[in-house]
């Protein structure tokens, strides 16, 4: 079986990318990373693709912040097919994804959001989960959809919150389970081992 | 110290009653429930209540279905207070709890809700989350304030939702840990081992 070939898209220091090239040199996982895309020049994430000879590139996101211009969106889908991606993974990549980009990979493409969805959706989110005094939170991957962080749940798992945490400490228990469980998700579609039922996304 | 004095607010079979009942008679929880009502004749919880000769009674809750007309919610303090009741437990209690109950009892009430809220609040819970596809559901003992569901959280506990459950079974899964919970919260209460920060329960 051919291995699975992932693109990445990231705007900070790429720990989630660092995580799955770990796993790719440990043979835990079959998969290549054929690109790594930041808007954001010189993010921790290009700097870790270029250590590993990973094509890397800037593509500016454009005026807005939090989405990307249309034509800006179809210059990253060139650059992802020119690369033969056939699965997109966002980590840290801190624009909405829209229709130039979902048309182009229906259903493949994955995000990993930290916190427990559908509770705390959005940005800041491991400080909205200890303001809003939750017990537990946690980690989400799932495939984009056209909403934000709503797309079908591929794997999630639960950490406790604990009295004495604070936001980073939180942060870091889940970017641990961040690491272990989008390997995981990746993993279960390169397998093609997972089927949808509704939203429910199910492994066979 | 004195036993806390519970006073048990039910719609429905009354499980999570008879959960702190049966702590209760186990010498596991320092408490006397002093009355239960329900605004549904003959419920599950009143049965259960007669059973262990706890004071029963029925308060229609009036024409509206999920909530209780103002003369109606001041009958049901007026007879929590009869029976000096220091905190009230609302166990499966299918109205919204409204101003003047929150008024007489403030803080002083309580609620078991079988979702990880923020996810899922209101009615059907289960079978929410099981559409939605989460791969962690669970339950949320909190505070009740004059939202849905919204109030402080004291204790939640998480529970993994697996392919092939069905609404039943993921919530006898969750039921399981609401009668481990329901009581430890009235424990920690009890114990006066509580305090609130913003909206975060510590435990000290």
């Amino acid at each position: 079986m051919a291995k699975i070939r992932l693109g990445f898209l990231a705007s900070g220091r790429g720990s989630n990318l660092q995580a799955v090239i770990d796993q790719i040199q440990q043979g835990l996982l079959d998969a290549e990373i054929t690109c790594v895309i930041s808007d954001v020049e010189n993010a921790g994430a290009l700097v870790r693709a270029r250590d590993e000879n990973i094509p890397a590139f800037t593509i500016s996101g454009g005026a807005a912040k939090t989405k990307t211009e249309p034509d800006i969106e179809r210059r990253i889908v060139e650059c992802l097919e020119e690369h033969q991606v056939e699965l997109v993974c966002l980590a840290g990549y801190m624009r909405i994804v829209k229709e130039a980009l979902l048309k182009a990979f229906p259903l493949r493409i994955i995000n990993i959001h930290p916190a427990l969805l559908p509770s705390f959706p959005g940005l800041n989110v491991q400080k909205k989960a200890m303001n809003y005094g939750v017990k537990f939170s946690g980690c989400t991957v799932h495939f984009v959809d056209e909403g934000t962080d709503t797309g079908p749940i591929i794997i999630q798992a639960a950490v406790p919150v604990k009295d004495d945490d604070t936001e980073e400490t939180l942060s870091i228990r889940i970017l641990n389970e961040e690491h272990r469980i989008y390997s995981e998700a990746i993993r279960l579609i390169a397998n093609k081992k997972i089927h949808i039922q509704g939203r429910r996304v199910l492994t066979s």
